[in-house]
Order: structure tokens, then C-alpha cells, then sequence
């Protein structure tokens, strides 16, 4: 075991270094900018100078390849992102990339080559703060995403994602072009703050991430009646805030029914319209991000978001709109992965827990293709996308010693079962 | 009884002629513009042709006194105001003066000197809408507004008080030179439309207006915890607007429990932050119009909330502070002249119903000075401040046939009591 900590800290340094300071405090690194630029050419130096082999997708997706030691079998594959939200913290993505280039530097310090070979993985634009979509690089590579699509996407400031591609080195009309690498891996792990508290909050070292939840997002729009406040008495009001706030606390309450199913529900916001002191509210929309790790219970708890609306209408007068926004599947990990990894945790002596993820990753897209797991470390207090994000370098040293076991592990198998004909790469 | 109806409708018509159809539908006709001042001159023409002696004051009240058969007696004044809201009605002031001008000619007509002098009252800028300020006329004539606050005013557009004064032909500079004209009124009438459904919704033709309801206006800051909404389970949470939707109901219901008080509140806005999707609410801010005729119920509905927002503190983890916006005291008008209206509509046979006014108007700043009433007709579903508002023609002549009764019985009254030697207005 020779995780070098000294080495992890200084490449944490280096790439934090690297942010858009005049967008205030914390970190700052939108995908396909400048700041990406620069730290994309830097670790592409870092990946050379440890004698991987270096490719670019498409998209932006880094590919790093480390040869086996036998011909013909599929890569076990490991890695995050380094872009960033504005004023994010230090540690979302970049801990789960700083520990895959330091298993291969510790791999490289114990003279071991696998069997299979290894491939550390960069994803290109994982959050969604610039184009109002996530993971645009696994999404991308997964066959996700058309091109057509791309070709109309703008940026929040309105820029063309085709003309931001064009600076950045990348050409939107090779898209058609892209492999999805994830069909000749054997298996995917990615390490990653828990942006939770569960951890924390228990005194544990590491999270298993059982499954990932994904949101199934809509709107609401509530039809009361807007009148004179000063003129028009209760018994006459049809009051769309009102009505709003029955139906938010109803979302709570559902989630909380379901909250052994890990749904969760979120009323991120409610427009009132007109939204003056003086006029009884006409109109509100509701925003709702409903996610679970079941599918099916959070179809269950949307359905019962709907029946207590139509109950609502028992006692209020109002009309209402379901205006669907997204929605995307649930992702259940590996089963024989989870139980290696509390098994390799259980060896390190961490204090471990299986748990489902809340948050999306890169991980949901390339579960579809190859076996997955993904690695929790803690987040104090379970504050991420924020300047205060927080994990310590005890923790990110404990989940990079159990991904090396892992990764170790899986590449050294080729049992019948995990071995297979290499599609493409070579 | 001469109310001339076709002199009413003409009248009715050209007032309506005279908005400004850049801003769509319905009337808008805002105080202190151009459409303002073509109606201020045409007005001034028509109380002209009447034999008035016409007068604007400093803030652009228009007064039009038609003299008594005895000197020495205070005026019986009655009016209302022509400026609208954006997108208004053709009702909404209209009705008042259209009536009062009515009841000079129809005296006229019948060759009728009241031993009172009568001063009609076209009253400035009574909607809030241009300054967020409402009744800006009766507020400065009866000394309300300080000359400093108005000199720093502007409008929605960010005009300033003084150079819109300028255009229009006034000089803030003369504010204050302006007279109290209220001290030299024995009384002073106002018809206007209900602008809430009552008289409409039981099939009734006057209103008869015991109090006029003033607002306690304020803000609820809360003060909860942001939070991711996939990867904060619901027991961890502190969702702010949770807490508003409690506070929201808790509103209404305390409203509900006063309404026999004639109290009446309304959340208009619920603004949330930071009001995306993806994030548990941290903040938001809830706009309440508390109002009633009744302060003490008012005052005890306040108290009410306040004990409601604390009692949710005891199962909910957050911070709240209330922000005051302004609060003006309710007027009681006069039981007198409730007395002779209500007997006056009996006479001519009109179904009426003494009832609190909840909307504000000139005349709770008049009624500090003398003896004040406001007689209200019929508004169609109580839809008002909205191109649809409607009032018959039917309903506004019975208003101004009792508005006519009622001036002329308190016009040629002289009692004792009512005898007192006018203070500066010869």
C-alpha cells in the first residue's frame, strides 16, 4: 500500500489553483472555458507523464489507458469530473479524479501491472449549471444526446454551444464520430464527496452507493381567482397561494411517507402571479424535483402528489396543470461490486455503510453498459456546491486506498464470466 | 327629481374616451400624465359651463363651489377622483364625480340654491399605481404628506415627482401654501363602486358604508437551510418555503377566524431563494395586507399570526423577522349621515345594506375634519382594477338620485350645530 499523500495534496493544489476568480469566492470552473481548458492541457501532462496513453473524445471526455498484462480483456475503469458549479467548492469531482491518477502513480511505485488493463476516465461537463444540462460528457459517449439537440444548445449567457466548442478545440460536427468507450469495460467505480450528511452525521468513513436516484421533475400551475384584497371577503376568495401551500406541504408529507424508499421531494420554488401586496394571488407555479432510488415508489409518490391535489379541490376552488420537466431512471449498482467493496472496507478496518445516492453522476450513464459501484467519502456537514465544501484529507486517503483495492481486485480477475472479446480498443 | 340620464352617459362617454391605448386593454388613465391633463382641462370646462367657481390646488385637486343662500355656513362637499390603475375599469372614480356634477346640473334644472354653498371635489392621484403612494390628493391637501418626501418621489419608471409636476403644469415648490379645504366642509359625501361582490351577489342597490377598512401592511422574512434537494433526506431538512406554506394557511385561517370583524388578509407574494429546482429553499419572504374597519380586530389578528408563526416554530427549525411596510388607521364614518342614507334609500325604495368598505378611499382622510359618508353601488361579480368592471346605468342612477336627496337635505340644513363660521374660505 503506498498511497503518497504528499503527491495527492500537491496535484489537489494544483488543479483548486485553477478557477474563475472574478466570479467571487470558492471554485469556478464552468465546462468548455478557458479555466477548463487549462486544467484539461494540465492534466493531460500529468496522464503523459505517467506513461498512459492519452485520448480526447468528442465531446471532452479524457481517456487515460494503462496496458495489462493480458491481451483481450476489458478495462476496469475508474474516474469523475473537474468542472465545477459557480462558487462550488474544492472537492465535488476533483477527489474522485485526484484518487484514480494516484492509484496508477501507487500502482507504478509497487512495479504492479494488471491483468486487465485500466483506464482513468475525465468526463467532460458534468454539472448543469452552464447549459441547464448534466452530464453532457457520459451522456454524450453513452449516446445520449443528439447532435441536433446540441446544435441549437446555448449557454446562460446565450452562446452557442457550436462557437464555445469551436474555442475550446472541439468541433460539434464530429459528434456522430464518438465511441462509447463503457462497452469495452469490464467495470466502472467512481470516488466522490457524498454531498450529504449521512456520513458525517454518523462518524463514518466511506458510503457504498447501493443506487443512484434520479429527479422526475414538473411543474404545477395553480388557477384561483386574483381580487381586490381589501374588498374581497374570505368566503369569497380563490386563493392560488394558498392553495399552493396545501399542495407544498402535501409533496412534503408524501416524500416523508416514502422516505424509507429514499424518495425525497423538493419545492425549489413558487411564482405568484401578479405577486403584489394589494391583489389576492390569481395564479402560482409550483417547481418539484421528486427523486428516489425506486422507481417505483416515487411513481407511487407522484400519484399521491396528484390524489392530494384532487383532494385539495374538495374544500378550494381552482384549476390545475401537471407540466411535465424531466425524467430520467434510477440507476441500481452492482450487487457483486457493492458487496467487494464492503468487503475491502471491512479489510482497511473503515467504518462503512451501504447507502443510495440522492445526487446524479457519470456513474448512471455507464451503469447500463458495464458493471458500476461508486466510493462515498464525507462532506462536513453535507454542504457541496458551496465554498465552505469540506472533506479532509484522512477521508479522500481512506477512499483512495479502498478504490486501489478494488480497482486491484477487479483487474486482476478474468474469471469466465468477466472475460470478453475487446469490441474496439485495442 | 331631475337626473338627467342622458346627460350622465355622454358625460360617462367622453370621460372614457380619454385613456392612454398604448398600454391595451381597459382604462389607464394615470395621475399627472397628458391623458390626466386633457381630462383636468375638459373637466374644468364642463364645472365652467356650470356656473362654478372652479380652483386647483397645490397638488392638483380640482374644487368646484356652487354658493349657498346663506353666507357663514360650511360647504357640503362631495366627490371622488378620475385618475385609473393600468388596464382599469371605466367605474372606478368615474361614477363618483360623473354623479356629483350630476347633482349640481339636476339642481340646476330644478332652479333649487341650497342654503349651504356645495363644492364638488375632483380629488388627485387616488391610485397607488404611478408612486406606490395612493391618494395622493386628499393625503397633501389635509396635510399628511411632507413637501420633503414628495421631493424625492418618483414614479414606477423612475421619474422624478418634480419634473412630472413641471410638465404638468404644477410646481412643488407651492406645496406648501396648500389649504386644508376639509376644515371650512360640514360634510362631505362619496359614491363609488363596491369593488367586491356583496351588493351584486344578494341583489342589493345601495351600500351604505359604516367604516372604511385601513391595511397593516408587512413582511415575513424566514430564514431556513439550502440544501441539495437529491441528497438531503427530509428529516435533515429546514425548507423555508415549507415554513411560509404553514405560515400562508395560518394567515387565512386567522383572517377566517376575525371575519365577522371585518377583517380580511392576504399573502399577494411568496418570494423564494434561491428559487431553482434543484435546491431546498433557504429563504422567503411572504408580502401580508392585514386589513379590518375594526383596529383593535386588526391589531388582535396581528398578534394572532405572530403566536402562529411561533407555535410552527415548535415543530419546524428556523429564524423569522417581521418587516413593517406601513399601517394606517381605519375611519368610522358618521353615524348621522349613515342614519339619513339609509333613510333616504328607503324613500326611494332602494334595497340597501350598511357595510364596511374594504378598499381605502379619499375619504378616510377627510373624515378627520368633518362629517364624512360614502354611498356604494353595485360592482358585477365585485370585479374591479380590470377592463371587465361593470356597473349598470341603472344602479349609478339611483346612487346619484340618493346622492342628490342626501346633499340636499344636508345643504339646507342650518342647525345649531351644524352653523360655524367658515375659516378662510369666503
Amino acid at each position: 500500500m503506498s498511497i503518497n499523500s504528499k503527491r495527492l495534496k500537491s496535484l489537489f493544489k494544483e488543479i483548486n489553483s485553477i478557477t474563475d476568480t472574478t466570479f467571487g469566492a470558492g471554485i469556478t470552473r464552468l465546462a468548455y472555458t478557458n479555466h477548463d481548458k487549462i486544467l484539461k492541457e494540465l492534466m493531460i501532462k500529468h496522464l503523459s507523464d505517467a506513461n498512459l496513453k492519452v485520448e480526447v473524445d468528442e465531446i471532452g471526455n479524457i481517456f487515460a489507458r494503462r496496458y495489462g498484462r493480458e491481451s483481450g480483456l476489458k478495462a476496469v475503469a475508474f474516474g469523475s469530473h473537474l468542472d465545477s458549479v459557480i462558487n462550488g467548492g474544492e472537492y465535488d469531482g476533483v477527489v474522485g479524479v485526484l484518487a484514480a491518477l494516484e492509484v496508477i502513480n501507487s500502482l507504478d511505485d509497487d512495479g504492479i501491472i494488471t491483468k486487465r488493463p485500466l483506464e482513468l476516465v475525465i468526463f467532460a461537463c458534468e454539472e448543469s449549471t452552464r447549459f441547464n444540462i448534466s452530464m453532457l460528457g457520459s451522456k454524450a459517449m453513452t449516446h445520449k444526446l443528439d447532435r441536433q439537440k446540441l446544435e441549437v444548445l446555448k449557454d446562460f449567457r446565450g452562446e452557442n454551444l457550436s462557437d464555445i466548442f469551436q474555442k475550446y478545440g472541439l468541433n460539434l460536427a464530429n459528434l456522430d464520430k464518438i465511441k462509447n468507450r463503457a462497452l469495452d469495460y469490464d467495470s466502472f467505480f467512481e470516488l466522490h464527496v457524498e454531498q450529504g450528511p449521512l456520513l458525517h452525521s454518523q462518524n463514518l468513513q466511506i458510503g457504498v452507493v447501493s443506487a443512484i436516484a434520479a429527479p422526475h421533475r414538473f411543474g404545477i400551475k395553480i388557477i384561483g381567482t386574483a381580487g381586490h384584497s381589501g374588498t374581497t371577503a374570505m368566503q369569497y376568495r380563490n386563493d392560488a397561494l394558498c392553495v399552493a401551500s396545501e399542495i407544498i406541504l402535501a409533496v412534503e408529507r408524501v416524500a416523508k411517507k416514502y422516505a424509507d424508499k429514499s424518495v425525497v421531494a423538493t419545492c425549489g420554488n413558487c411564482v405568484v402571479k401578479p405577486g403584489v401586496i394589494n391583489v389576492i394571488p390569481g395564479e402560482a407555479m409550483i417547481l418539484v424535483d421528486l427523486r428516489s432510488t425506486d422507481l417505483e415508489s416515487r411513481n407511487l409518490a407522484f400519484n399521491e402528489i396528484k390524489n392530494e391535489i384532487e383532494n385539495i379541490q374538495k374544500s378550494r376552488n381552482f384549476s390545475y396543470k401537471i407540466k411535465q420537466i424531466s425524467t430520467e431512471n434510477p440507476s441500481v449498482l452492482d450487487k457483486d461490486l457493492i458487496e467487494l467493496i464492503s468487503q475491502e472496507a471491512r479489510n482497511l478496518g473503515l467504518k462503512h455503510v451501504i447507502m443510495p445516492s440522492g445526487a446524479g453522476h457519470d456513474t448512471m450513464n455507464i451503469s447500463e453498459f458495464c458493471k458500476t459501484a461508486m466510493i462515498f467519502v464525507p462532506s462536513r456537514n453535507g454542504i457541496s456546491h458551496n465554498p465552505s465544501e469540506f472533506t479532509s484529507f484522512d477521508d479522500i486517503i481512506n477512499g483512495t486506498k479502498l478504490l486501489k483495492n478494488v480497482v486491484l481486485k477487479s483487474a486482476n480477475s478474468s474469471k469466465g464470466d468477466f472475460y470478453e472479446k475487446s469490441t474496439f480498443i485495442k
